[in-house]
């Protein structure tokens, strides 16, 4: 029994392959003749955009999905080459080698080995909350971006032409510079394959929901729009001879199963590739995992975070170790999947199998295929990540997210991938920081007929000239430490008459190091000042934690247990005289505290 | 009136050259006499520190005192060369140019510059926030690791030896290796001054108590110990003339007052040097204004964050433009100014006067000053910065203020002083927001006989088996948004009786862009699962800003003003029984919400 748990633990796979039926394999088995359909295209392209050659695609969609089938938690999420990534090994990989070339290759394997190495590492280490520091504008603003690119990367291959360039700035002159020279039977491919696919992926299926065909199908038809377009271009460049006119297109690829494959061990380069595998794990990491929990709930399962790194880093391992380059859970892919009826990873196995016949028998066809109508195919595919709803809900809702999201946008077009997610991550790290770092403090007074005590400013309460109570709704750390210092100083300077502060610390989760020194030298100063300060409503764990310091010993004051009883025992006058007055309706609303 | 207002507020100096009389003036005059006398020593010593000619030392503390008093708000501060900013300034400029090189002096004007720029900017931009980011037990741990990394420097001075290296790691063996070609009456110099000065320190003013000396008087001579040190081993030098005998002198100072200086402009080298410059700024910030501060609560006095960052930028760039290099506000110099008497910053102008003087006119004294006697003055004023106290109080309080702490003495020990910072800050706030990220959840539940809530595991509360009422203690933002996803899916899923979920909302400050998607995520999979979702207690500013978005519309249940208001009407039944059951004592124990 425990033996079997601990297989359960490590390789999720057990547990669906137990009570495996045929209705299960229905499901798998058609699934995955659709998304081996839709991947063909797909990882032609993808690999182009990486600037890899075609057939790294076609191994990196075999070998990983087995690995992720086995270690992944989720049961319908389909793991390859993703446009996201494909782009951003490209920029990584292209920093050490000229796109194409050897090392460019070997580049790609180390990317997808330490992106395996570190997915895994974040499994051991349970770092898997670093992935919550890429707030949701961060990210969205971070692949509207890189859609952006990723478009603007393949109008080269539209036109017929060469442009360089990782950025925006250097990618637009580039184009406009080689415009002129575009060849028109590679921009008449182009338009037309663009044009289809953007129909195919709105038009189609209404039309063929018109003409009686069934939802399933005429949804498995829309989703094999690429697959048509592909197939009609090649046959149009291979019957019209226009490889002769100047049409660019795949050519040879090599057939059979991807070689086994090991990256060369080589310190310098993969220190350099290091911080680009890491972006792309954690990136992979963010993307997979919202489409496998949104899979998830609509089934009612239940993703492991943790499960889910081991899995994405078994199928990052496997790619290089097969001649594939970096993958991640596709959210298009994982959808078909789950739409055509997947059940479990078996349709993924199975996904795996029809590209490696792919790989044995048929490269032959891609000879013909023009790169344009691949191109084609990732524009529409990415132009749909482009998302400016959310971009302008970000606006309205919060200027601060606005801003984390505007300069990711800018800085990934401008200067880069990396210095963008950089840039969007500190910025709102700082910005969450700078909003704690003066959190909102509030003078109390007692609400009269009630035990209760209010904000004096939004309540007409009672409160004693010699006491001032004050409640800080933050907890007290490093960043808003020095606030409170300042704003104590100043409210205790306005007001002579003060003989005690007490500090209501109801909503104080927690007090740092550096909040403990702040209130050493309050303490300090307040006492020089004839002032005692006083704490009440301390929660269980911060006491707890307060008396591993002097700080309790040095207090002038007392803990009171309630903020009324610090009141009836500081100043028992007032206290009594708000007691036995008559309680007021608005305490009931609670909201404006 | 309003011209002057705005002249005080850029140059506070008018506020107390109004007023001010003969007894500001003798308090001002003698601490200019005591500090003069303590400056003269430790500006070569700590120029000696950074790599630099002695007299730049000198230079330092001539101008940037003056530009201080102008623009500084601190009444006592005294601005000057500091060790921590000189092993700084060394290791930047080191970086560089070849120690002593006429480029070296020229990097430290350099830093001086662009730290009075950042300075200036920070102040404009009103960042001084900022230096919050730089928290108590990362500030602490850096300074101790400084301090030891300034003695083992000057170790070397001690043995009369050569020793390079910018770390520990490559200092110690340096230093082994070369202890076996030690001078000895360089040895002996040393190792005298140095007890020498502990002693003076510790036990000089208790002795000269003893004899009935007046406490000011015993004050001010035990202070004085590093002068009387220099002159006792200068003239032991001179008369056995152990020049000869291989002992390093600071040899020829030239005299007069400090050159005007401006940096050549040097894009490749000033975008090298802005780094550190910029970090610079901000420790000696940090460092300033805590002494400035203390200092002046002293006299109840208080000192502006922004007026600091102006009065020390305007130090910085007079430091550039008058031959000197970084300069910022000491600890031991100011407290000694401060209780020798000093009332304004005509203190300081006095003090940069007696510097001048020594410039001028007594640089020829110097020439036989052994450099061991200024590395023992170092090395005694360092110790002193070297504060295991806190650490260990930092350990018994918070483990992970302490690995922030650890982390800082330790990268700063073995990689370097800008890295150390770095792993220090980012240790800290990654602790921060992975303690946020996992915020307190509570289900409540009615206290009977009361309208209050209460966590169900702390208190005997009554609830609802159709509705869960859930109470999040943090604001909600994107580290810690997926975890209450997580934790929700989980509880209703172990819960198939539960109809409504009720989110109590009195502790959120705060939902930013992420929690927004996340809410609507939760709001979306409920609904699936038949599960209405309500909120309650939403502050004020929180719904304001929800109204921004489209979420109340999409939100399947409703806001209540009260969670009472939100039982009542979901369950009326629970809260009947609950609102007649007796009331309980317990309830007036706020403490444990």
């Amino acid at each position: 029994m425990k033996v079997r748990l601990t297989t359960e633990r490590w390789l999720p796979a057990v547990s669906w392959l137990r009570g495996y039926d045929r209705s299960n394999f229905t499901g798998d088995l058609f699934a995955a003749l659709i998304v081996t359909l839709m991947l063909i295209p797909q990882s032609l392209a993808y690999a182009m955009l990486a600037g890899l050659p075609p057939q790294i695609g076609l191994y990196a969609s075999i070998a990983p999905l087995i690995a992720y089938a086995a270690f992944g938690s989720s049961r319908t999420l389909s793991v390859g080459p993703v446009a996201v990534v494909s782009l951003m090994t490209a920029a990584a990989a292209g920093k050490i080698a000229g796109s194409g070339s050897a090392s460019y290759v070997e580049a790609a394997l180390v990317l997808a080995l330490l992106s395996g190495v570190v997915l895994l590492a974040m499994a051991v280490l349970r770092l898997g909350f670093l992935a919550t520091f890429l707030s949701h504008p961060v990210i969205s603003g971070f692949i509207t971006a890189v859609a952006v690119l990723i478009a603007a990367s393949q109008l080269k291959h539209l036109l017929g032409v060469d442009a360089e360039g990782d950025t925006l700035i250097q990618l637009s002159p580039a184009l406009i510079e080689a415009a002129p020279r575009a060849n028109l039977p590679t921009v008449a491919i182009g338009l037309i394959a663009t044009v289809f696919l953007f129909w195919a992926r709105h038009g189609l299926k209404p039309l063929l929901l018109r003409f009686n065909v069934r939802e399933r199908i005429a949804d498995s038809l829309a989703k094999a729009g690429p697959v048509a377009a592909i197939i009609a271009t090649t046959l149009v460049v291979a019957l019209a001879d226009l490889r002769e006119q100047g049409v660019h297109v795949v050519g040879s690829v090599p057939a059979g199963l991807p070689p086994l494959s090991l990256p060369r061990f080589d310190s310098t380069a993969w220190a350099q590739l290091l911080p680009a595998a890491a972006l792309i794990s954690l990136i992979g990491f963010v993307e997979s995992i919202s489409v496998a929990q949104t899979l998830a709930a609509r089934r009612r399962q239940r993703v492991d975070a943790n499960k889910e790194l081991v899995g994405l880093g078994a199928a990052n391992v496997a790619a290089a170790i097969t001649s594939g380059y970096p993958v991640t859970g596709g959210f298009a892919r994982s959808v078909v999947n789950f739409d055509a009826g997947a059940r479990t990873q078996l349709a993924s196995v199975f996904t795996a199998a029809g590209i490696a016949l792919v790989a044995v028998l048929f490269t032959p066809l891609f000879r013909n295929l023009p790169q344009a109508a691949l191109a084609a195919t990732i524009i529409v595919s990415v132009l749909s990540l482009i998302d400016l709803e959310t971009v302008r809900h970000t606006w309205r809702y919060s200027r601060s997210d606005f801003s984390a999201m505007a300069a990711t946008i800018v800085v990934v077009l401008v200067v880069g991938i990396e210095a963008g997610i950089l840039a969007g991550v500190t910025l709102s790290i700082v910005l969450y920081l700078w909003r704690t770092s003066r959190p909102h403090i509030a003078i109390v007074g007692q609400v009269p007929g009630t035990e209760h005590f209010r904000n004096v400013e939004r309540h007409s309460v009672i409160t004693s000239p010699a006491v001032l109570s004050v409640r800080v709704d933050e907890s007290l750390y490093f960043a808003d430490a020095r606030y409170l210092e300042d704003w104590l100083y100043g409210e205790v300077a306005r007001r002579p008459d003060i003989r005690h502060v007490v500090l209501v610390c109801a909503a104080v989760n927690y007090i740092d190091a550096s909040a403990l020194d702040s209130l050493e030298v309050i303490l300090d100063r307040l006492k020089q000042a004839g002032v005692t300060l006083h704490l009440s409503e301390v929660k269980g764990p911060v006491l707890d934690r307060l008396q591993r310091s002097d700080f309790l010993q040095h207090l002038t004051g007392s803990v009171f247990m309630s903020q009324h009883q610090a009141m009836s025992t500081l100043d028992p006058e007032i206290t009594a005289r708000a007691d036995a007055a008559p309680a007021q309706v608005q305490l009931s609303r609670e909201t404006a505290r």
